[in-house]
């Protein structure tokens, strides 16, 4: 199942896509409950969940596509350095924030980003020179938790994973190395464009699922869910031993190598560029860059 | 005016101090606006908000008291090394996680804690040896905003500020040092003891505000708030440079001197410590450690 949070008509809907991706069958929420996203359905069972019978489902390119979840419940967890070859571009590059001289970590990196930075498919990120000269981009699997959950075991981690999105973990790459961590350098107004959709956890194989990120033409990004150096399971496990997971929080995990910081010389935003993620099984997420 | 958050006869109530401190003159607000404590008093122009006119006040002993802000809308954000005694502590005891050298940071270093690791006054602080061996106590000065505010100068800062609250920034020092990033070291459940009450700026000098810890009957930590190295005013100026800031939003300003990882050999929490912060104006901050 393909869950799009939407805006038609001025107002809030949740659907799901129709088998050849080209509408939305609506369910049939208030719309209090729809601005929530894909929470709505995740709090909801499924089979309670009535669908509108709907003879006139909603053409796809009539509606503002948002994020699946358009304002989380708090912080997205992130993780840093997951990709081995993007540890190694970061430290030849010099960009090495948490000086691991291109060595793969021992144990997760987790760090935040604020909820209030994130944005829908198609909606601009803002490049505010006053705060950045060094503005990136990371294409990552975004895992969205469905049950509450606390110290679980990696072998029954993926009980409590709803499904996937995409997220483009923007970082200020000048802020998150002044400030040492990184909460400022990655939570800027904008920084988490999510969606465009979210896809339940059936239709995803973590062990070859391939992410891909275009800055304008150029495919900068080219990576694999199986090249990550701790998987999903690893993740959540290791972010539960001592802290309660709740439905609708959201697991980003880490890029891939091809950022922009990995390049000589860096290939950083600039305005009007068009960036587009790619995560086979889900979708493409674009999003361009608006200088303010 | 000293704000309380807090349960009595199983229903959840915001009120304020009586004079004398003893007792609480509740606001007449529905509970489930009450349950979100500070914030339903700060969405509403304070003139605007009705005090239950009541001839009988609640004794504050009869009570429980809940966080200020019981669930915070988004992550807690936090301030590292903001007093340079603690920066030279940590230093010199092997602990420096930013490898600092003991030098003052040139930048406030911001990261976040997890709204739902917030309890109130007199709840335990849980110690799960599964996650750590090493957890510590901070006493820090909490800033409540009390408006909405983006790219504000220091010199206007003030303006945004509701007030003050306590808060232990409760750490697992192994768990922040292996994961290079603060969050999960600083996020456990029941890592964030808030309270027991806020109170409006007016009430605060953060040019002279006494700032002391306790664990059982040592005192650990005896700072001012005037020896911060990023004032208040420049705090708030570096966060909300591209980030909004919104009314509820809670800032830990970092610690004084004197947390256990300071100490040769360190003196971290063990089970049935008693963890007392006091800062004038305020009020006291009790938490005991539980181990798990």
């Amino acid at each position: 199942m393909h869950v799009v949070s939407y805006r038609y008509r001025e107002a809030c809907h949740l659907g799901m896509l129709s088998a050849d991706m080209s509408s939305i069958i609506s369910f049939d929420i208030s719309e209090a409950k729809a601005k929530t996203g894909l929470l709505a359905l995740i709090e909801s069972a499924p089979s309670l969940l009535p669908l509108r019978n709907s003879d006139d489902p909603t053409p796809l390119e009539a509606v503002e596509i948002l994020a699946p979840i358009p304002h989380p419940r708090r912080n997205i967890f992130c993780v840093g350095k997951n990709y081995f070859a993007h540890v190694q571009e970061i430290a030849t590059a010099g960009f090495d924030i948490a000086d691991s001289r291109g060595k793969a970590p021992e144990v997760p990196i987790v760090f935040s980003k604020l909820p209030d930075c994130v944005v829908g498919h198609n909606a601009p990120i803002v490049l505010n020179r006053n705060v950045t000269n060094q503005l990136d981009y990371e294409a990552e699997l975004g895992v969205v938790i469905g049950k509450e959950v606390k110290c679980v075991s990696a072998k029954e981690a993926m009980d409590c994973v709803w499904g996937y999105t995409i997220i483009n973990d923007v970082s200020a790459r000048d802020v998150q190395a002044s400030h040492k961590q990184w909460l400022l350098g990655k939570s800027q107004d904008t920084f988490c464009p999510m969606g465009p959709f979210a896809v339940s956890k059936n239709l995803i194989d973590l062990t070859d699922t391939s992410i891909k990120c275009w800055v304008n033409d150029e495919l900068r990004q080219d990576g694999n869910t199986a090249l990550m150096i701790f998987d999903v399971p690893s993740l959540i496990e290791t972010i539960s031993a001592g802290i309660t997971l709740y439905p609708g929080d959201v697991i980003a995990t880490g890029t891939p190598a091809g950022v922009g910081a990995g390049f000589n010389p860096p290939k950083f935003l600039k305005n009007n560029d068009t960036v587009t993620i790619e995560i086979s099984g889900i979708g493409t997420l674009v999003n361009k860059v608006m200088s303010k």
